[in-house]
């Protein structure tokens, strides 16, 4: 993984939040439960949301054979993949200097099918642990049939970095005597009481909702 | 707003996900915090986080003048806004079935600077509104020198769709007796004890966390 900036991922606004070493760009990447992807289709480009996975210094995607994003994406076009958690809401004395605490990773390159079946199987293991560890053991895997129906790509991790805000709001001298309540409210994802399907066998208990921290 | 979507907001995969009426995608942009914003330079898409807010038909996004990104969305250049919020995990009898229950609206147009000063003024106030209801009120509000320091940006939600997935996991027929648990694991976003800054004035009450529901 990239241990230095390309000039393209380089955090140019408010530089000192910008973080560039893997093992932090990683920890983002795995805690997100979701990713915004990017690309272009004829000079208009789309963002959508989408599930991800990391191995190592690999991302893999994933989706319907038939989906336009994996179709573009395989082409070979220019990605980029940004996972973004919202850790909380900076509530400064000016409206001016209101903010959010965050972390987002943002990755550029070029996304490539996955075509061998043992890496595409492996793909899947990861994407469905990166939302839910421990749960490829308990369900049943895809077969042959939903491996075709499935495309995987992988990305490299080679041109990526990070964007970090931490800690309380940072006021102008001649506003700290404003009137006003100021600090940070902290948020986070929470799962609540899990819902069995209608058809859920008893005996089983649901996953826990766990994030890699 | 746009009542009927154009060809390039058609949801193509899986369409009866696809939401087109104005008021459903207007309240997940209200209830998502952040957005991601999609642009394209020297050929390359970039994704980046942002905050937004919305007043009727338009969608406003803002940052300092000197923002690569404002720059260059302020230039006339394509555009997508994406928001996206995950309301559960699908956890299904097989790995293939398994999913994500979200809203995300998607946006396509071009932003135009919003130059008047009595707009921006508002769209300031609108993003503020936005995060935390009712925080405007209460905040030290932009001075001339710091509405020069901000770009504003307005865009149209004339060409927007949404994709919406809820309920159970659908498992296939041959599976239904895989031991194992299946439903839905609820997700949300919640607020944890609020962190006053070291020097905040005491005889205030934090703000709320609140979302438009």
């Amino acid at each position: 993984m990239a241990s230095a900036p390309s000039p393209r991922t380089t955090v140019k606004r408010l530089p000192k939040r910008g973080v560039y070493d893997a093992p932090a760009i990683a920890a983002i990447l795995d805690e997100a439960l979701a990713c915004h992807v990017g690309f272009v289709v004829e000079g208009q480009p789309y963002v959508i949301p989408t599930i991800h996975g990391r191995s190592g210094d690999r991302l893999y995607l994933h989706g319907s054979a038939a989906s336009r994003m994996l179709r573009a994406l395989s082409g070979g076009i220019p990605a980029c993949v940004t996972a973004t958690l919202i850790d909380g809401l900076v509530m400064a004395r000016s409206a001016f200097h209101h903010s959010m605490n965050y972390r987002s990773a943002v990755v550029l390159g070029t996304a490539t099918l996955v075509e061998d079946p043992d890496e595409k199987m492996e793909a899947l293991r990861v994407i469905v642990e990166h939302v839910s560890p421990g749960r490829w053991a308990e369900v049943r895997w895809p077969t042959p049939k939903e491996l075709l129906a499935t495309s995987v790509l992988g990305m490299s991790l080679e041109e990526a970095s990070a964007k970090v805000r931490t800690g309380p709001p940072i006021d102008d001298a001649e506003d700290m005597d404003f009137a006003c309540w100021a600090g940070v409210l902290p948020l986070g994802i929470t799962a609540g009481a899990p819902i069995p399907d209608a058809a859920c066998r008893p005996g089983f208990n649901p996953p826990e909702f766990r994030r890699p921290r």
